[in-house]
């Protein structure tokens, strides 16, 4: 097939990422086995207990599988009906409920009217819908004492996320887009979120979902996709392709897993005396290059429960550093603000 | 001006960037001044000599107007005839001639057959047309003993090849796209290359030309525009504008900046004794974080002479570090090679 020969091998993409290129040897490996063989899993032993998000669309049911194949035996296949499509949701909801029973998975499943949040909380409903998932996937966690959950996001979702969170203006990490591992608090509980098949692109599992004629839920697939990436996916890749006229999705994903090992090399600097303490110097803050002022504050204002940190709010507090602003104050979502007096940025 | 409401502030994109937002204040800041003050030249004093590209196209003549308005003195303009449109390139250098005599500048000027180049080479004419500039302005350079450059590059320029090198998957330092100053080894000389505009949008230098009646050569402007770069500024990203309902130029100028800021960092966290030297240890390499080691090896290859390091190239040199792998070996342009041995890597 044509289309996955500018593709990566899908294996890896983080640790085997060298092994991926040059691209031209790619096809002939894919044409020679059609599952995946998700090297990202070695640091995640089968005999071990792991949460699933299984929606049961076509993603989450192709990981679940996979993982079966792969000898993993003690999953809990966790469920959030969103009630978004009246009984074509409770039909999702029975048919994960079904396969997990079949797969001799457990099962955990919960109800939320996310539309209803959406209204409430003036919010987009994908928004909500991921707010609500990742409320649910904590609980299960806590109840299961299970940190880990692997969730079926895949190498076309990291594109989209990489290139809408570019050009929404996320903060200087928001410019990654996923992870495949990376750790997350959600009400007071650490999970642990890994992302197998982020370097497998859906065409492959399409490939693998025929191949072994898998079952799935067709519209379950698209629930949590929001208008956005949507047009992200249909329209504005496409666009780019057909105007370049060649496949961009590879590079992009390359620039994303690039961004991704970057951020998480300069986060590892930054000095955690200084981001969780409970005032920022900005002596100190002043003699460093922009680029580790910017994650210091970053991480600094997370870790002052400071969320949804887009690249205007960090470049803001950035100014109260500056020596030549008179500026001594920001505001902050929610009536708070960042204050700077005597040389010191702290938050009231 | 609805356009200019959601843009930087028309100043210095890296040294002022902290004070560049919030983008509601900017509407009136524009409105109020026409000309812009370029924080970026606070380190280049007026009194010294410097060169200026000077195409005759709007941005270039506008740089050299406003650098005059600043009480530069000593400024030599340089100007290649492309030799791209027979007598109209003929008249954009006696424009430019009859300019800088009129601005009491000194002139220097050369004439190249770029098309005829550009087929001999088998490269694109931007390419060709873009390094026989360098070459012309090096030349220039080693004449007047003059290292330090102004070009009229703007801010839709450095979102472009933001974009553009992200989507041809250019390494990991492609990503960036211009930077505001950045040195340039051309045949022994360093050139140092300060773009003043970078942080400016052609609107405002539209509104400048305007509003001081300023004379330029309209086609000279695109001379330079490849057909990718004029797609992607004619199409693609009006095309994503559209689909996203706003602007994101803005959002992709600050996602640049921002990655400027981190790869010049990151750039002075590479080991000199190790990129400079002539062959790369595996071992040390291999204990480094990848992003660190992709860095290294950019480093070290541009050090050896390699160019054009594209991020396929960067990782075969990666991949030779891996202990699992067998390949010891990989190509390079011009029938040269990296090699693996004896848990070094050199080039062959």
């Amino acid at each position: 097939m044509e289309i996955r020969a500018t593709r990566p091998k899908v294996a890896s993409p983080l640790d085997a990422v060298a092994r991926q290129w040059p691209a031209q040897a790619v096809s002939d490996q894919v044409k020679q086995k059609s599952d995946w063989d998700l090297k990202s899993l070695r640091n995640f032993s089968p005999r071990s207990r792991y949460l699933v998000g299984v929606s049961g669309g076509r993603d989450s049911v192709a990981l679940l599988h996979r993982l079966i194949d792969l000898g993993y035996r003690r999953l809990v296949v966790c469920h959030l009906d969103h009630q978004l499509r009246g009984r074509a949701s409770k039909a999702d909801a029975k048919f994960v409920e079904r396969l997990a029973a079949t797969l001799n998975c457990e099962f955990e499943i919960e109800r939320t009217d996310v539309a209803e949040l959406a209204r409430k909380a003036k919010q987009s409903i994908e928004t909500v819908g991921r707010t609500a998932r990742y409320e649910f996937f904590a609980r299960v966690a806590r109840r299961r004492r299970c940190h880990t959950i692997f969730l079926g996001h895949h190498a076309d979702d990291l594109v989209e996320t990489f290139l809408m969170n570019m050009l929404r203006g996320a903060g200087p990490t928001g410019f990654v887009g996923m992870r495949e591992v990376v750790s997350r608090r959600v009400f007071g509980i650490e999970l642990k979120i890994v992302r197998p098949l982020l370097g497998v692109w859906p065409e492959e599992i399409d490939a693998f979902i025929k191949g072994h004629r898998i079952e799935f839920r067709e519209d379950a697939t698209n629930e949590s996709l929001g208008p956005v990436r949507n047009r992200m996916r249909r329209r504005v890749i496409p666009y780019i392709e057909r105007q370049l006229g060649r496949r961009v999705r590879a590079t992009i994903w390359r620039a994303a897993i690039i961004a991704a090992d970057e951020a998480e090399w300069i986060e590892g600097l930054v000095d955690p005396k200084q981001s969780e303490s409970e005032q920022l110097d900005t002596h100190r803050l002043r003699a460093q290059p922009r680029a580790l002022q910017r994650r210091t504050i970053h991480k600094w204002l997370q870790s002052r429960g400071v969320g949804n940190l887009e690249f205007d709010l960090i470049e803001r507090v950035r100014a109260l550093v500056d020596p030549e602003t008179t500026i001594a104050k920001t505001n902050l979502p929610r009536d708070r603000y960042v204050r700077r007096r005597a040389k010191k940025i702290f938050i009231e």
